[in-house]
């Protein structure tokens, strides 16, 4: 695979969102949560989407102008109203107020509605970690995920990322789909040919199946059995119905429906650990349960116990250094799209 | 089994707690928490824990008098000091004030440092939607529970509940360990001698096993492996660490710890549905929601799709009705227990 360097593929993203109408900060923001995820090694939600959100603002499905409004207000919570805009662009803002009304009232919480994919969730959390707050943001997304018990999607692998500061070490980063595996890494798998393992998903009939192509007509199951599956319920209920935006089999799916908006809902919650307490007290606690995870013996078919987050932290040290790879479909399919817009592909790392 | 009323356990144990030096009101919530878990059918949960509870009281383990005081307060936040009181009390006022809170600054989040054993977490989200409220309760709890990757014990089976209020359906209620299955079900499986499925434990050697003693003695495993375990250490992070109580390893085990206090640490929240529109809006989407996902056609093996909490509200019903049946070694300890204090034990139902 060719690498890349991060900058390269943020400048080139950003250049190409601009091209389509989007404003430089918005433009820039979009292509660098993007290449987080690249970095991170999360690549289902990184520049292999440029594609798909150029084309929905191309047909007038996400309006790249919008500037989100908040709606209601109260000490510790918001409602905003995404009015279509680029995902991306009013988490990170959500984010931004539910940081400022923990710092407040001790936690924030902030939901969106009318918004479209926000990428990767992790971008927020880390957002707030940034701040010295715990993070948690999640989203609803399209029906492809089959509740427990059921034969049909209902709920999209709605995912759910809770971030934690820490002092000498690396932040506590989970990020993760409802589903067993997200999505993404089921239409990647499709994108390279691979097949992929049972117990990911079921097809159209409800059968187990290990064919990318006939699990994105089928449903993806949710991670741990009924437990999953509710979870993933109620991160729809936080997202799409308390905020009032779609919900279940109504939201728009970002690949397969081009006649309506996604309308899409997400939630942010940040909680400053001043309020229980001295902050650095509580980061060095934090510090001292990582020590103590990291100095368990490994199980059996282990070589090291990670922490969550653990993996993607040094994949992206790896990637800053080395760039980033992209795999082939991705590259040429960009590679198409500057062309088409007439942006400069940049150069691939020796 | 034999069968009693719900009412007659609730005075049962009442009248035991109240011997041991419990004011009436708090023996009383404790009583009927516990009841009400067997009425559910947690009866991991339920009045099986009354022996454990009265002995840590008589070993002046657990403080039956102690009030809980609140140490922080912020508009959305609390931090409460349960002084080693009883987990039930410092719980139900924790709940309280997070849905006092909610109700004006939008949400409210309540940490509790140095407590005990808090039972079955839906109590407190179930008080919750009591109030038209979206409640979730999570506590951390002595390690038996592996970390993704790791041989030996570091967290508890942090339980997580979360409930959603509906209209003219029941609401909508996850109460859920983070191992594979709550470590009650393995204590219960030990004390009537059965044995457990694989995938639920391994031994203190990091061996699967289906022996309830042998895996007691080791660990339980996380639901849905990596993300379970992540899930659970935060559970860990927001109960334990942020409160400053103890978390991991430091805390004390219920069964197996009669030196130390157990310096539990619990989390409450609750959401205000009215601070991001009309509440009966919110509670007609969820039932539509419901009614969409009970119409969903079942999968291959299944004859009904349930929502979270939908079997165990049934349970309830029926056993409301029928009379809460208790497995034969609960009853043969309670009835010990009845003679030992000199609490009259009261008559099986027909």
């Amino acid at each position: 695979m060719n690498r890349y360097s991060a900058d390269s593929l943020v400048g080139f993203c950003k250049n190409v969102f601009v091209k389509v109408g989007v404003d430089a900060d918005k433009a820039h923001l979009v292509s660098d949560s993007m290449v987080k995820a690249d970095l991170r090694g999360v690549s289902s939600h990184g520049v292999t989407r440029t594609r798909i959100y150029v084309d929905r603002i191309r047909r007038g499905l996400v309006d790249p102008k919008a500037e989100p409004e908040i709606i209601r207000e109260r000490a510790a919570t918001a409602l905003l109203d995404a009015k279509n805009g680029i995902g991306q662009v009013v988490s990170r803002y959500a984010m931004e107020i539910a940081i400022k009304k923990a710092r407040e009232a001790g936690v924030g919480f902030v939901g969106v509605a009318h918004s479209n994919h926000f990428g990767m969730a992790a971008y927020y959390t880390l957002q707030a970690v940034g701040e010295g707050m715990i993070g948690v943001a999640m989203t609803n997304a399209p029906a492809t995920m089959a509740p427990w018990g059921a034969r049909l999607p209902y709920m999209g692998t709605n995912p759910l990322s809770v971030a934690i500061p820490a002092d000498k070490y690396l932040p506590v980063v989970l990020d993760m789909a409802t589903s067993v595996v997200a999505r993404g890494k089921v239409i990647l798998a499709a994108q390279k040919g691979e097949k992929i393992p049972e117990g990911w998903a079921i097809d159209k009939e409800g059968r187990v199946t290990t064919d990318p192509k006939a699990a994105l007509e089928g449903a993806v199951l949710p991670f741990g059995g009924p437990k999953g599956s509710a979870i993933a319920i109620l991160i729809d209920v936080l997202s799409g119905i308390l905020t009032g935006a779609s919900f279940g089999p109504h939201l728009g799916d970002l690949y397969r429906n081009f006649q309506d908006k996604q309308d899409i809902g997400h939630a942010f919650y940040a909680i400053d650990p001043a309020s229980f307490g001295d902050a650095a007290v509580f980061k060095a606690r934090i510090d001292q349960m990582i020590s103590e995870i990291k100095a368990l013996p490994p199980a059996h078919g282990f070589d090291e116990v990670f922490l969550p987050g653990e993996i993607e932290f040094r994949n992206e040290e790896r990637r800053r250094a080395e760039g980033v790879p992209l795999a082939e479909e991705t590259e040429k399919d960009l590679i198409d799209l500057a062309r088409e817009l007439g942006v400069t592909w940049p150069e691939t790392l020796p």
